[in-house]
């Protein structure tokens, strides 16, 4: 018997991704995005939700374009900050000593020192409630080369990235190994 | 300096949750989705991408309702299987030994063995390739007492969520507790 909790936004896990944009006086900005993920394989698309009050909300509606910058855990703290101080009056690339950098495939910046990046153009705009669920285009995936595993794509324990648990407000990293997908089920079939 | 990846639907990391349906023969379905995430505060809402060869598409369209059941990490196998196998000739829960329950709140079925369960009306659909996006209000949530913590909401170490590495196909356990949101960021102001 399971019990019944009060209806609210909270599921087990959320990611913690970083959305970086230009704003109209082309500083850079970065907003941590916990409400996010892939909904679409092709082609290929990331969706975030964005609050309409976010200074990003402008810097993506009128650009068209964002990064999703993946922090390691080791820039907890920076990324912590990132979802609560505001580009309309902070810079926070500033404010924290990381460096913004122009993609050169969508007219937005991402987090150097964050080890895996999406280069995202807008492709739907979805009024939800308070915020706007916004699906871009993956059309560029960067990745520092220390953090490469199999198929020469970006790997789980190295890339370190964080995980969320809504409401009760707590980052926690990567665990162990689980299993091989498309594998490990095969003993009941299918 | 980053090295490019062809553009793909990768990122890191995804969520690993199973969506509960009824297909039209009143059949319990299942089917594991790491394509999803919390996509609005107010209404809550929780978006998850589904193809439309699957037979949880119908069943969430015609049903208007779909379940999350947030799987630990000790039933990754039946997980993985609940990706891999159709219930257009299966039946998953039979297979698995697991069990189907009626929500009381919407019209689809969640995995009982499963900590965390969201009950997610239809609200928004949108087609965005081979995937639809659908956005669920999220009108129940329930969980097992023993997996309850802070604020009568469920522990992230109790519940053991999965996650998941697509491409690579690689499912991962949660790690250590790594800061407390909204907090430990305000060493950089805000």
């Amino acid at each position: 018997m399971k019990k019944s909790i009060e209806p609210r936004a909270f599921v087990l896990p959320t990611p913690v991704w970083v959305v970086g944009t230009y704003d109209r006086e082309e500083k850079p900005n970065v907003m941590t995005a916990a409400w996010g993920g892939i909904c679409c394989t092709k082609p290929p698309c990331v969706g975030i939700a964005v609050q309409k009050v976010r200074h990003t909300h402008q810097g993506i509606l009128e650009r068209k374009a964002f990064t999703v910058s993946v922090p390691s855990e080791n820039h907890v703290q920076e990324t912590d900050y990132f979802g609560m101080a505001s580009g309309k009056n902070t810079d926070k690339f500033a404010a924290t000593g990381l460096t913004p950098v122009r993609s050169n495939v969508v007219d937005a910046p991402y987090v150097k020192e964050f080890p895996l990046v999406l280069e995202c153009e807008v492709r739907h705009v979805v009024e939800i409630g308070t915020h706007t669920h916004i699906v871009g285009e993956i059309v560029g995936i960067k990745a520092d080369e220390a953090v490469l595993g199999d198929k020469g794509l970006p790997d789980m324990h190295k890339v370190k990235p964080l995980v969320y648990a809504p409401e009760v407000r707590a980052y926690y990293g990567i665990g162990d190994f689980a299993g091989r997908g498309f594998a490990i089920g095969k003993k009941f079939g299918g």
